[in-house]
């Protein structure tokens, strides 16, 4: 049986990892031994998240991101499956790999390949098809931050001004003096620590309050996502460094809903799901106030996460109609000067790789990746169910691979 | 303000409870004194059910019941609006009523009537939208039992066997030596209380189980349905009494899943949602080892609500096609004799009016309703969020409601 090694620890690999084999949660009922549930917290250990990923609402409350009552936009194909299958890189140690193991080695849940806007390569395995939403963790900041800076640049949202001036809940918090714009580029100075390996980081009592991860007895923490936010203090300076907090996706978002009055699952219905010609309804994990999650929250299917990236290919337009601002992805393409991330920036809740392909990325901490590379005309959503809580550790494998695939199609 | 009685105690009325002017769960976060969660079992409590009942899967985990990818079947429209809401009509009582009040005194959330098919009147109140999936309770069963029907038709499962037959697990209790017929027609002996009204009747512990309703601190029951199911003894005899008892619908569901290998809510999917060309997604809410409710956990749109029911009314033939035999449904008409019921029937978990106009209803507790009167062509799909976990007592308004209009639109 195959197995991977990641941080000197062994984990089965992406064929020997397949929930269809464990037979997680099947039967009526399912036996005990092959039980997923959120109370046990087991749900996020692997080799059991290689199930839970493409079944989060089963676990735990949910809104709808409803799709609208029309058919579907059609994507046309254009398969390049044998051609991508066979496609050979160098990964970053220096490995030689074909695409389709490398997806087996990075535990891919699917893939769906655009070229000029057309489905060239698209792969399902384990628990995931195409109509199933996926979790996608922190792909969802990269919605939650286009849609803020689609509002700052129509005027709803003043980027300059100060959280506080939007929110007075978060006075005499960590945010009281922070812009939004400083919470959209993660460049915030918070006494807030988000190690997932780390039991005690703080990242896990805001998962708590959310409800996104089980309260033991007796818990008395804060109740709601918004209590925990207000329990955030500052630490160090505004604007100056870059520091990837989730807490800063959920202060922006919380600022959006109260300009608008529209929860992030209606705005993502109403500026994304309905426009976009959606195949699927989307859904979103709620905390117990129903505060849709946004910076982790979002489950969608793989083809309409590869519609959303189609979007910000073609600088918004979509079907003719420009449905998010040309200028707000070019300003995420242009990313953050200086680039205060290591290997590209981070913009408007993008990862900015500043490479040949001119790709920004949307990424998930469990391999979950929207890489969009203007210059070769691809998009590529892909969902995955790493073993690690740690986008990096495929990058390896990953980036080169984009890299490969998009100098492939350019030809 | 008006307010209705019932039982002795005032409630406010349709118009008075109106979700939306109480903004139950409106803003970022909601008012403390505006949120309705799971964990407080305030979402059952009125006048919050009047919101709860079109947000289930806000409040607890549910699984998705697919539409299909294709496009929804059309339902040709005639609307009769005025004449149906200006149709008067004496109750029970012998009030003289309006029909368009009616629906307001029964906390009706939304109504569609079709009439040969053909949506000739259709309205929404409250929360409900038409794309929303509303909670069905109750109607559920009547889900459940025309799979369960359908497949003793085609053979897969034999009415006349033992549920221990099935389900070894069952052995040594009530259901040892009750046949599945007899768990369909609601016709067991249990040592089991179906009491809403009583804190301590098994239902809540049954509900506790399933995760239907918050534990308390400390709980030590049963943590699924299935493990539920297996501590309930036998009290009197099988197949003399009508018992209406929720858990016969779990067992009968059980017994369906553990001989197709599939869940109630792939057997929905399969049989009913995709072939109907349903518009929603519905869902099911599921227990902590992902076991749907089919006793009660069911929520769809009501349009969707409407085709199961012309389907029924159509004796199992949908756009030509047979979707579920003739004689499952000729059955259920047929009813139960000698009627054990008072009123009229209960036939593979419908109610049987054996009235003028050959009615069969499935029932939920809130006041949800699906009327199916073929001798009129008449089909009626409501959902309400009564007060009262009673379905009786809007039976007094809705009875000669429905009765009046199958009567106006027989012409």
């Amino acid at each position: 049986m195959g197995v991977l090694e990641f941080h000197g620890q062994q984990y089965l690999d992406g064929h020997a990892s397949d929930p269809r084999e464990f037979g997680w949660m099947r039967g009526a009922p399912p036996p005990v031994d092959k039980r997923i549930t959120f109370e046990s917290d087991c749900f996020r250990s692997f080799p059991r998240i290689r199930w839970s990923l493409s079944h989060m609402r089963e676990l735990t409350a949910t809104v709808n991101v409803w799709r609208g009552p029309g058919a579907p936009s059609h994507f046309e194909r254009h398969l390049r499956t044998s051609d991508i299958e066979a496609l050979v890189f160098t990964d970053s140690n220096g490995c030689r790999r074909r695409f389709d193991e490398a997806l087996f080695d990075t535990y891919a849940d699917g893939i769906v390949v655009l070229h000029r806007g057309r489905i060239v390569y698209e792969r399902y395995f384990g628990e995931l098809e195409p109509h199933l939403p996926h979790a996608c963790h922190s792909v969802t900041k990269s919605y939650a931050g286009t849609l803020a800076a689609a509002f700052v640049h129509e005027g709803v949202l003043d980027d300059s001004k100060s959280i506080s001036h939007y929110l007075p809940e978060l006075r005499s918090t960590a945010w009281e003096d922070a812009t939004l714009r400083q919470v959209m580029d993660m460049q915030t100075g918070l006494a807030h620590t988000e190690t997932y390996a780390d039991e005690k980081s703080d990242i896990w009592a805001y998962s708590r309050a959310c409800g996104f991860r089980p309260r033991l007895a007796g818990y008395d923490g804060p109740q709601t996502m918004c209590d925990y936010l207000q329990t955030v203090c500052k630490e160090g300076r505004h604007g100056e460094t870059f520091d990837y907090l989730t807490v800063n996706t959920e202060v922006m978002t919380w600022v959006m809903s109260r300009v608008t009055g529209h929860s992030f699952a209606q705005l993502l219905q109403e500026r994304l799901w309905a426009p976009l010609g959606c195949e699927d309804d989307a859904y979103v994990l709620v905390d117990s106030a129903g505060m849709p999650m946004a910076g982790a929250g979002l489950c969608t299917s793989l083809r309409d996460l590869a519609r959303f990236g189609e979007l910000m290919r073609c600088e918004g337009v979509w079907n003719g109609k420009q449905l998010i601002p040309a200028s707000v992805v070019q300003d995420v393409q242009n990313g953050d000067h200086p680039a205060k991330v290591s290997n590209g920036s981070y913009r408007s809740q993008w990862w900015v790789t500043h490479n040949e392909l001119g790709a920004i990325e949307a990424r998930g901490i469990h391999g979950q990746r929207l890489y969009i590379a203007p210059k070769t005309e691809m998009v590529v959503a892909r969902f995955a169910s790493h073993p690690l809580a740690s986008a990096e550790v495929g990058d390896i494998i990953t980036m080169p691979q984009m890299l490969a695939l998009g100098r492939m199609l350019r030809g």
